[in-house]
């Protein structure tokens, strides 16, 4: 059985993008019988950027509702939040931290990117890569779904390991990142790549008026109603194509070159099935950022198997360590 | 009331010149009725430059065996091993981090002095001002006895407390530095500061035959037997003179002054005080090394203690942070 651990940012309401590019993936692999999930909030690290008590905890609901609207099941697998294990994961930190080379954090693309703006960055910033392998470590992971951009960060992860395992005695199972090359990029309303920080995205946990008004904001071209159109050069054909079955698809994409079809039909036929396959997602979303203690109950289940985990690993380093 | 903090690298067996000039002052400090004292072995702090298990583990029940032999009185006081309390230190640690500017760091002394071989620094000893200020700001201590060299790491301290105080609310105390400036130096049997690294030190917790010879080891110049001597350029009675009663120093100066008195005379005269004065001392020293039980009896009194201390400003960081 294979463990695959991922860590979420608490960096708000997810949007159609963080769905389909990740967190459907990620409900679809826990499903499989062969593995076992590790999800954690990772509002630790997020710390790092806001500063702001009340948007962290917000953001962190957020992300949690999402989640469970998407289907992800937390009897089957361990869902959690990472604050809620503070000492468990920095302690890990502090002893991974004695073990990795000052310049491999120097080094880090992540960290280079910041050195021209180093008073910007705190400590937590500069060190966030041992605590991403505490993270991992902590749980005895066997696999990290990665970007291309991350690799990097799992290497140092799976070296840090390595030199506790080397230095201590055997503690940690060194994990593989998992690396999905096909990534998705969901575009946004203006074309770029969806994104908070580009506000081009489309919030499917939003109500009947607001989504819509974020539908009709997609941009297109300028051909006239009655004329054909071409499907494969248009915006909201795009979006219409990543959240329809397939004969809606094929059904629009006629309606686009036979013409006498406007965008205007277009956009209120994609707000129709993002409005209706979302129907449940949204329900259970919005019960959950409205039922606080609901939502605690769930990430209780998660945070409870979690720490059974966690205490074992770091019990082992303890020994290990002598500090036990 | 005053609470004092101190932390004590696990450096190995102190040596006379630890119990002169910090054990012995720290002890009296404590006995004061105004104070509360706060004293931990640092043991996190000391596996940024420990790697091996064994001797850390050794290390740590010398220091702690050596201040319950020179009276640290564990019930009137706060006396604890760092790592048994991991997990709280580590955890404000990391909260702390998030606030603390890179270049304050790059920055400090004790990391420039280091920057010429970058490659024997791991991230712990980067960022161990940082282990520092949770080590103080999570026990809420007044006042911190430093050396000159470490009022830089103290004023960090300061500023990153008053930087979560300023960003989340007010949780920390901040600390002011207790800078003793009559600072004693102690010579090793060289002439040299006594310390570990010149193997120059006087161990008073061996047995008769080790002591001798190392008290031995004194140099002196070539005087003869019979003549005269200068008791203020000599090295055994600079010793004698910080360990002897003030009639027996007088007593030594006149013997020196009178001639016919050897060193061989000198140094037996000192052994014989070294040997008396911390004959206490040595048991208790050496009941607490070969009885590792009543050792960590005596420690865990102080564990529980400050767990409850820590736990109390932990539980007020986590509620500021959002994260309870």
């Amino acid at each position: 059985m294979a463990r695959i651990l991922t860590g979420i940012q608490a960096s708000g309401r997810p949007h159609l993008g963080n769905i389909l590019g990740a967190i459907e993936p990620a409900v679809a692999l826990s499903q499989k019988k062969e593995n076992e999930s590790f999800l954690f909030i990772a509002d630790l690290h997020s710390m790092t950027t806001i500063k702001n008590t009340e948007v962290l905890v917000e953001n962190t609901k957020a992300v949690a509702s999402a989640w469970l609207a998407c289907g992800f099941d937390t009897d089957s697998n361990f869902f959690y939040r990472q604050s809620r294990l503070a000492g468990l994961h920095t302690e890990l930190l502090w002893y991974l931290s004695c073990l990795t080379p000052y310049p491999m954090l120097a080094n880090a693309h992540s960290f280079k990117d910041k050195s021209d703006k180093l008073s910007d960055v705190n400590a937590g910033l500069f060190t966030y890569p041992v605590l991403q392998a505490a993270d991992i470590l902590l749980y005895q992971a066997n696999l990290v779904p990665v970007g291309k951009d991350q690799k990097q960060h799992l290497e140092m992860s799976k070296d840090i390991g390595a030199a506790f395992n080397r230095t201590y005695g055997d503690c940690f199972v060194l994990p593989e990142p998992m690396i999905n090359e096909s990534l998705m990029v969901i575009p946004g309303v203006d074309g770029n790549k969806m994104s908070k920080s580009y506000n081009n995205y489309i919030d499917v946990f939003l109500g009947e008026k607001e989504l819509l008004k974020q539908v009709k904001k997609i941009v297109t071209d300028a051909t006239p109603l009655e004329e054909p159109k071409n499907p494969d050069t248009c915006l909201v054909f795009k979006l219409y194509a990543l959240v329809a079955t397939e004969s809606q698809i094929a059904d629009l994409r006629k309606k686009y070159l036979d013409g006498g079809y406007g965008y205007g039909h277009a956009k209120k036929d994609l707000f129709d099935v993002l409005w209706n396959k979302y129907e449940k997602q949204r329900e259970v979303f919005n019960f959950y950022m409205n039922n606080n203690d609901a939502l605690e109950e769930k990430l209780l289940i998660g945070e409870k198997k979690a720490r059974v985990v966690a205490e074992e690993t770091i019990a082992n380093a303890r020994k290990l360590l002598g500090f036990s």
